[in-house]
């Protein structure tokens, strides 16, 4: 532990309860405090950030929605009344959906950002998703969003997505990360019947071959490039460059950590600094229902050695950011302990044969 | 599934989202629909009782803080400085706290429920923990609670508790009800050290043997009154109170899952529809760091066919209802999506091939 870690566990060992009782809360809120340089964090200004795109590869027929769903899914962010939407109103958080790569027209949609880089990726299943240049664009669109929410004194940052067909880029990106087979990376997403997910793996594993995905010299922008989404991309952009200005950075679902893992592997390769910046920043709110899900947090968390246990455990796949929305409230919650709570001094309480200063020895 | 059961399961299917992909809090809010006869579940108005009492059984060395800590929380709850204070300010939750039976003086101190049975149980290592009629008197100061709550409009009801040695009283009555030796039910609470741990043990196995608690003939009203607590017996009847009135009932940590597990067998001895309402009520909201917990909350499970998995897994293990109070959120969410979440239909957005009417036979 760093000086500052001490200083904020000391904080939290001397507030009126026993040593700790608090559990995650209390391991959360030190790590809110080294990420804001202060015992006394805030997580009050929260937002969700939805990144759309469209995938090519729903030609092949690997989802049980048709693409048209992602735009008309924008109408619905726009109206208020999506999942992300209701969510976000229960627990105060801002909303900011953005046009990476929707296939449809919506130049003329208000109340959401335009920065549309192609009118959905090119179908992985028979050229590459997007050229290098796309994959920049991608990539800095997230990172735009990460500017403006520091700008907007935004504390929490919950990366969240909508594209159909985009648990299938999310699983050939993991059989690229990890050289797992898609029968360990492919599951139902949005609800495929057994055909369909037949049907999926079938296109996954042919394109890990046919990109050579697991030949050594190739990287996580090789994954991202071939066989990612423009909404996955600018997730990866956005969390990291929200992790360098010490945003707290809230993973969703699959695809929201598949992009954090593409994240994590670009952030290595990069910089010790940026990997480091990551770690301090990330937070994984939930285990989805999507079974690979695990196996991306795993990834996660070896990459740049998180702590990649999520918080929830909800049963939920949705993306949109829900479950990153959902572990918000446990973060105000544990930044409240280190502000508000008494101490057993400043309270008179008596505190015990478990002071405080001897943590160490307790349970000798 | 009654039909109103159904009703809210296809409510919840119509809204914009793959069949199912919002999990647990989609049986949530289900449950809430069925609990509060409506469509249009709410929980906005919820409360934290804090019911404190204290134990005779401290004079045995079982407990890491002394007893006078009671009556200092209370003084804490006051100034607003305690974590369940902290926690609840947070979420919006109100705080009631309630003196059933801490061993000191309180009639000066404003701002709690003054509502003292007696100062403190007797030792039950050595006789009984109460009478009879002080026993009621718990009951009732519970029942009263969940009255007050009715009154306020309470639609969802924290039950948690403060007593310096309950977690004592809890695993004996862990014991009475299971049949488990103290080296099944018995942990550290607040942190005792081993030898703390081992007098515990030895405590609550003799309590049981001494009481005869373990004899057929033995029922739940013989427990709470022989092992238990004033605050776990007022946590105990107000859970049976706010059931009939058809508030949620949340149940907190360890002592708070065993008083609801004592309420419970009370409600199955008392009236099947007792046990109907409560099963209805309850919401389980943390598994506690306290490992018996688990088999608490089995036991409510098995007693009266409830769902007895907890929403969170946190490893707090401070009581005050804080665990509870966390769970308030999700709550909300829940009620927040059968309330406003637009529809398929309402959002022309299209179903794909998991339509809302053909949700028994997607994955065949």
């Amino acid at each position: 532990m760093t000086h500052f870690d001490e200083s904020a566990r000391r904080a939290i060992d001397a507030k009126t309860k026993p040593l700790g009782a608090l559990g995650r809360l209390e391991d959360i809120a030190v790590r809110l405090a080294v990420l804001q340089g202060t015992l006394a964090p805030r997580v009050d200004v929260a937002r969700a950030c939805v990144f759309a795109g469209d995938h090519g590869v729903t030609a092949e027929g690997v989802s049980a929605y048709p693409s048209a769903v992602t735009a008309e899914m924008m109408k619905n962010f726009v109206r208020g009344g999506a999942a992300i939407n209701v969510i976000a109103r229960t627990h105060s958080i801002d909303v900011e959906v953005i046009d990476v790569g929707v296939d449809a027209d919506l130049t003329a949609l208000e109340g959401i950002r335009h920065a549309n880089v192609r009118r959905g990726t090119r179908n992985f299943a028979v050229e590459a998703a997007m050229t290098d240049a796309e994959l920049d664009a991608a990539l800095a669109v997230g990172a735009d969003a990460a500017q403006r929410a520091a700008t907007s004194g935004v504390q929490v940052l919950c990366l969240g997505e909508m594209g159909i067909g985009n648990t299938t880029s999310a699983s050939a990106l993991l059989s690229a990360l990890t050289g797992q087979p898609a029968s360990v990376t492919v599951g139902r997403g949005t609800g495929v019947d057994n055909s369909g997910l037949e049907r999926k793996r079938v296109v996954v594993d042919r394109a890990i071959a046919r990109h050579g995905l697991l030949h050594p010299g190739t990287n996580a922008r090789d994954h991202l490039r071939c066989v990612g989404g423009l909404e996955i991309a600018a997730i990866a952009g956005g969390a990291i460059e929200a992790a360098r200005r010490r945003i707290a950075v809230v993973a969703d679902g699959f695809i929201s950590t598949v992009a954090i893992a593409c994240a994590a592997r670009l952030a290595v390769a990069e910089h010790d600094e940026t990997a480091l910046r990551l770690r301090e920043a990330l937070f994984f709110s939930h285990r989805s229902a999507e079974w690979a899900h695990a196996l991306a947090l795993g990834v996660c968390g070896a990459t740049i050695g998180a702590d990649a246990r999520p918080l929830l455990e909800l049963d939920m796949r949705l993306g949109e950011g829900t479950g990153a929305a959902m572990a918000v409230p446990l973060l105000r919650t544990a930044a409240a302990i280190l502000c508000d709570m008494a101490t057993f001094a400043s309270a008179n309480v008596s505190a015990g044969n478990h002071a405080a200063d001897h943590r160490e020895g307790t349970e000798s």
